[in-house]
């Protein structure tokens, strides 16, 4: 796992990937009393940088392979990823999905050809043991939402283009929220900033209660979340930092940043308002610390992401009345 | 008022406007039963394309004149637009705005240091009258919506935009729907499309019952609408075309297309939904004419504006019961 396979998977992706804005709005720079710069790849096809690491890996495969068809498990952003991916090169994809998903993230992989087979999240089912049982059985190629190579060189382009835009705007040093659920985003972009903006330090940012990556980075070893059921920020809600991404999250990223669910709406408020897209809960962790604990950072700057915008209205109804 | 004033207006806006995403969604696509790409103005700074218009007008003063500072009358986006570039530039700016705007435009302008001066608009009050009155008091330089070249000619820079966007997805040709007060959008996307993209037909998109530019345009005079006050798409609610756009758009635009708020409200809901921005309504209008009223336009491909994205949360919670 290193830089050129982030750039060969760049390379991939030409003409495939929407290159999502860089925006800022000064009544949230009011707010965090700092420079907030917010990667907005809510504006991504499919809702969500998910589409990054689903092209990369599904465009990495032979073609042989690519044909038997694919296999994802996931919340929704990485199924979306996948499933429109595998459209766009012909190839049948099978989506693994909690039964507790948004069910716009549900009708969203259906209607990009994905066929969905759901599971019990809070029966504690094992994805990756249903996910792999499918594979077996029909030939079909797994690929993990994070704990996958070219998954994460794909989620690494988004660092690239961090680095560009922000460089334009005369920004080198900054700290970036990256929001984090097993870590194929913040470990991607991690990666993409050591080679082209060393001075800025990533961050993971995860709600609070389900903060596994940040205590596993104070720890030094892998932690888990006591539950996986339940959370508003289903996007990012995975037991404990992956194998591939742990090493590399504790290699190059600065301390875990924590968000509430109430913060997290205020954020997708504040994302209405000033900037006028979409976020998810998930989405808009990394915002909602940007916003409201960014004194604990170093730099002037914070560049956050928004990683994704598949929220169903009722909850986004919620968000408004936070403004 | 031609092509070579758009230009050396992008090159007065070079690094300070927002080049915003030509976004598109198959969903969309599928409900239109077309190819639609969707210009996000929605996404430039203030949240609507005027601030093209107001950088370039206060770009195009000279430095004396524009120390004195400018006057804007407007419903909100305007104003904005003209505030952000007058505290770029560190000049005072007073926008005459209606009472009845949204609370959420007239706190942007005064965030943006705007000095606000409101007046109400049912009373039919001719705001022209109001902004001329000050203007000369205070020796402020008036900077009209749209009847003013250097504001058509920042509004154009989006057109320039249009071209290069859809030329490197292969378009060429397309209906293009422009969401239509004044005509300022309008007739500066299409002065910029007849040199640059001549197979393109550009269409002003209204909301029903405020649909003057249409009518215009079919008797070949200026008509006025019935009422300016009360309807739910403000941004564009004008009453009439401008002496400036109305013989631009007469000479280059096809027919006027028309939606009603309830489609304008439904679009809002599916840009929320498939493109993750955030729509006002009279910003949704065009996309509301794709979506729903494509059948009677020529092109296989139909490019909508979304103009702005300005809009109280409470409108926006209408707009996701749509869904």
């Amino acid at each position: 796992m290193n830089f050129d396979m982030i750039s060969a998977a760049s390379d991939r992706l030409k003409g495939h990937v929407r290159r999502t804005p860089l925006l800022s709005s000064p009544a949230l720079d009011e707010i965090a009393g700092k420079r907030i710069l917010i990667k907005a790849e809510c504006l991504q096809h499919t809702g969500s940088f998910k589409f990054r690491g689903g092209w990369s890996a599904v465009s990495a495969l032979d073609p042989e392979t690519r044909s038997r068809g694919v296999i994802a498990f996931s919340s929704g952003n990485h199924a979306q990823g996948i499933a429109a991916a595998a459209q766009a090169f012909g190839v049948p994809a099978v989506i693994v999905m909690p039964a507790d998903a948004p069910s716009l993230k549900i009708e969203g992989t259906k209607r990009l050809g994905g066929e969905v087979v759901l599971y019990d999240r809070a029966a504690r089912e094992c994805r990756e043991t249903i996910g792999t049982r499918l594979a077996e059985e029909r030939g079909l190629t797994l690929i993990k939402p994070y704990d996958e190579p070219q998954v994460i060189a794909g989620q690494g382009t988004c660092g690239l283009e961090i680095a560009e835009q922000a460089a334009k705007l005369g920004v080198t040093s900054a700290d970036v929220l990256v929001c984090c659920g097993g870590g194929g985003l913040t470990s991607g972009i991690a990666l993409a900033l050591e080679q082209l903006a060393p001075d800025m330090l990533v961050h993971p940012a995860e709600p609070e209660g389900y903060d596994d990556v940040a205590r596993s980075l104070r720890s030094g070893q892998k932690e888990r979340n006591a539950t996986e059921a339940g959370g508003l920020c289903d996007a990012i809600l995975t037991p404990t930092p992956g194998d591939i991404t742990f090493p590399i999250m504790s290699r190059l990223c600065g301390a875990g940043v924590v968000a509430s669910e109430d913060e997290a709406l205020r954020a997708m408020g504040l994302a209405f308002q000033h900037l006028k897209v979409v976020a998810e809960p998930g989405g808009a962790v990394a915002l909602a610390c940007a916003l409201f604990h960014a004194d604990d950072l170093k730099h002037d700057t914070v560049i956050a992401t928004i990683s994704g915008g598949n929220v169903d209205p009722a909850i986004f109804a919620r968000a408004l009345k936070t403004l």
